[in-house]
């Protein structure tokens, strides 16, 4: 375990499952398709699910120019980007021991509006990439009206922390004699059988980054 | 689609996407195994994994005393509850109309502590089934000191909202024309074979519970 770069972002609860070192944080951002940002709107907490790239020490967040939490980001809000990957249900022998493993990573701070068009495009490619890799160069490139109408936002990993839980249980020494099975069931993301669009054109294999994606 | 129940809950961005009936909130709350909360900590948002559980007009958190979350929300701090399922990737034959299917609940309002002790264990043991049907008769019930040292707090379910997409990519009308596949890669949670604690006595087979779950 490394230092917290903050008192905020210290993980306060069992502190032994926090780390901060950029290994244990970027695996969990790079391995979740999706995270979830908190932002204060009108004085209230709002959480919104949206999907997000790391590349080396930023993340990217793109949608509308409409979009509330993005126009927030623009205007210097501050943000907290929560990730969480389920790796398992824990079943302990004591109801109070159940417990799930996870990764979660807190990355707090504030985001910058990107305005150069090369740093813009990059993020989209790796927005792309980052959900479906090999997609980018199998699609059509977004117009000029696509990219104007698209914000791109950038948070510097700076202050963050990641929370895990792994391994079996940890019962009370006494439960341990208690004729209950105990151990992790654990689970994973699965894809199924590509669907494909109902106005496909004949003749139209699947693309190579969707037959790796989903091993079909 | 029904009228939301205040402005601020009011799905802002694809207005189309959004419901307001229970059946499609309860929907989301109940098939997801944790929600994200978000609150406000010295002036900041933050935002937390938990695992929750939705009965009837309720949903219960709970975790250890010490939580600062659990403190926050218990001292009437205003929360949002914020659950995502991810249905699929949605491949679009332009980078631009790339999405994700999936089905997101916010829900805002402030909690209370829950002091009933009938109402702690019935909401202890809807928690653990919750995330592992059956599991509860199979366990060891809370003891005093374990009930003592576990906060549940409750969320009423008034202010809430449902984002939904589904269904297949929306291209424009002139990319369908392109050479490009698209279409829907479904994803899912899949549970792998359950794994023993290291510690589990000879002879104890695997619970019901789990091998309903996984299958197995």
């Amino acid at each position: 375990m490394t230092e917290a770069s903050s008192e905020r972002i210290r993980v306060r609860r069992l502190e032994e499952r926090g780390a901060y070192d950029r290994e244990s944080l970027d695996e969990v951002l790079d391995e979740a398709l999706i995270c979830h940002v908190g932002f204060i709107t009108d004085g209230d907490p709002y959480v919104i699910p949206t999907i997000h790239v790391r590349d080396g020490d930023t993340i990217y967040f793109h949608g509308s120019a409409a979009s509330r939490m993005l126009r927030l980001m623009k205007n210097g809000a501050e943000v907290c980007v929560t990730t969480t990957i389920v790796d398992g249900i824990v079943a302990a022998r004591s109801a109070f021991h159940h417990s799930m493993n996870y990764r979660s990573a807190v990355v707090l701070g504030t985001a910058r509006l990107v305005d150069d068009d090369e740093e813009r495009l990059r993020a989209m490619e790796m927005i792309t990439e980052h959900v479906l890799p090999g997609r980018w160069s199998e699609a059509r490139h977004p117009s000029d009206v696509e990219s104007k109408g698209t914000l791109i936002l950038a948070l510097a990993i700076e202050e963050f922390s990641v929370k895990t839980r792994s391994g079996p249980p940890a019962d009370d020494e006494a439960d341990y004699a208690l004729p209950i099975w105990a151990g992790v069931i654990p689970l994973t993301t699965a894809s199924g059988e590509p669907e494909p669009d109902p106005r496909l054109a004949d003749g139209i294999e699947v693309a190579p980054s969707v037959v790796r994606f989903s091993g079909s």
